[in-house]
């Protein structure tokens, strides 16, 4: 299927809003809301790095739209519209290119976000897709890395590390469990959350290179060290039970693809109250200094990769 | 250099604006200018397949930023800010990643447009460069290919066919022209032009595939059919010099890499007068029926390849 069949059967299908303009203009079209900010970020999958080429793309496409709408999570913003940016290679055949459409369109759904446009590329070495997400917050109140104050408390929400154990799973280097294979493939960007953080948190991020090496991005944002108590982190029964040791329980707190979101609040404050459903857990204190530390049983147990590098 | 230094040493300088927030959140935030119908595209560029191994890399990232900008032109859209997603591989050393950062930086300011934010891999296989670029434009004023009227006449600007001659230099199969190479290297995004069309132009888009092909798409989605005179189509010296023949000719219409403005107004309408310094050339008419024809001295010379077919 060449791209211009695959854009009109499979994607602009997909793209119901006004603002897409059915895909058939050059740019879309979209009058913002009223007295809002726009918040916009763009992540971009390379099959091998982001994703198993054996992934399901169905996963692939919920995975590309989940990973932007945690960026837009941990600004507090609601998500507006989207663009894609596809490039494809031979190995992404027309089964393939109907599978990801399908479940690209059920994860709009569920998210409730318009496909606005975008473009695709064929004839790649290997897929790389790219998306820019485009969400909206109440003016001047959208949520930085860099408000943490020395006193405040930690919080992170969900569980740490069943992401990267997922990812074992997906490569083949694990055992089954499915629960631990979908947090890796089809994250829940934690969108509820951080609306109701605004006005409450003084910090969040996402948790997407791993709990430790995000919260070292945030200490330095914000100029301040993090300390964190391994005993408290929350881990799914799942991963206690592959996890039995020190090193393991460690090793989860370095595990990308987690997208939780990592925030400070001050102290006292009752984050569980105002977080609806979506479980959250203080973790640890916004020290003074820089970094972050990790403790067990009061005994610094920071490993020397704290995440996932670039 | 690691991502994260490329982005903190090679970006991060580019993106002067708040919006941006140093590159040090999660997403950008961007206050919408009131009143403003906002316009966004995403054209993804690459290697191989949209620039050659050896351009320049402040070529291509004045390309990947031209093409996107371009888009909004076609719109009558004024550009505000972009989002790169940036695929590398081995072969995007440090010193090509500083020299297209560098180009990157003059070309955003010689376009007056912020950089907010996007993301980098690396480890690909080959470059796949993705920008989204977000515009604006008075309220329900944008353009579209649409539009365009049975009786109109059929514009375009500057001239036509001289990125092609450029891409077979770019590939050593034709002897150099720097002007032509630099049609090919370094397009001009028509977007004064483009802001001038506005509530007289009744439909444009930008020449990005070949004049036949894209013709043929605005035809398409305005329900008309295209006459064009090639003897009306403007052509440079230098591509007038290399094109003696018929067919040379001919081809210079199927030839992508424009980036010119294609559109329509009513006849009689004085777009010449209206465009200031961009030069726009009357090219055929809008008439009844579907497709283009392209015509030589009264003689259907409309070839079978309209121009790139993806």
């Amino acid at each position: 299927m060449a791209e211009r069949d695959f854009i009109a059967q499979r994607l602009a299908p997909l793209a119901t809003s006004a603002a897409a303009r059915g895909l058939a203009d050059d740019a879309a079209v979209w009058t913002p809301p009223l007295g809002r900010d726009l918040v916009f970020t763009h992540d971009v999958l390379a099959c091998g790095v982001h994703y198993v080429p054996g992934d399901p793309p169905s996963d692939i496409a919920w995975k590309l739209l989940a990973v932007n709408l945690s960026d837009l999570a941990a600004m507090g913003a609601a998500p507006c519209g989207v663009l894609l940016g596809l490039g494809l290679s031979a190995a992404e055949d027309d089964d393939w290119r109907a599978a990801f459409s399908a479940g690209l369109g059920r994860a709009l759904v569920h998210f409730g976000v318009a496909l606005w446009g975008g473009d695709t590329v064929t004839g790649l070495a290997a897929a790389v897709l790219g998306l820019t997400a485009v969400g909206s917050v109440e003016p001047e109140t959208a949520l930085s890395r860099s408000g943490a104050k020395v006193g405040d408390d930690l919080w992170v929400s969900g569980s740490i590390g069943d992401a990267g154990l997922g990812l074992a799973i997906a490569l083949g280097h694990a055992p089954h469990d499915a629960a631990l294979l979908k947090r890796f493939r089809r994250p829940e960007p934690r969108l509820a959350l951080g609306r109701a953080l605004i006005g409450t948190a003084s910090a969040a991020m996402d948790v997407s290179d791993g709990l430790l090496i995000d919260a070292d991005r945030l200490a330095q944002a914000s100029g301040v060290a993090l300390a964190i108590d391994l005993g408290a982190v929350p881990v799914s029964d799942a991963a206690a039970a592959r996890c039995p040791t020190l090193a393991e329980r460690i090793a989860l707190t370095t595990a990308g693809d987690d997208y939780e979101l990592l925030f400070t609040a001050p102290p006292g404050v009752d984050v569980a109250a105002l977080s609806g459903r979506t479980p959250v857990t203080r973790i640890g204190a916004v020290t003074a200094g820089r970094g972050v530390r990790l403790a067990n049983q009061g005994v610094d147990v920071t490993p020397a990769r704290l995440g996932w590098e670039h």
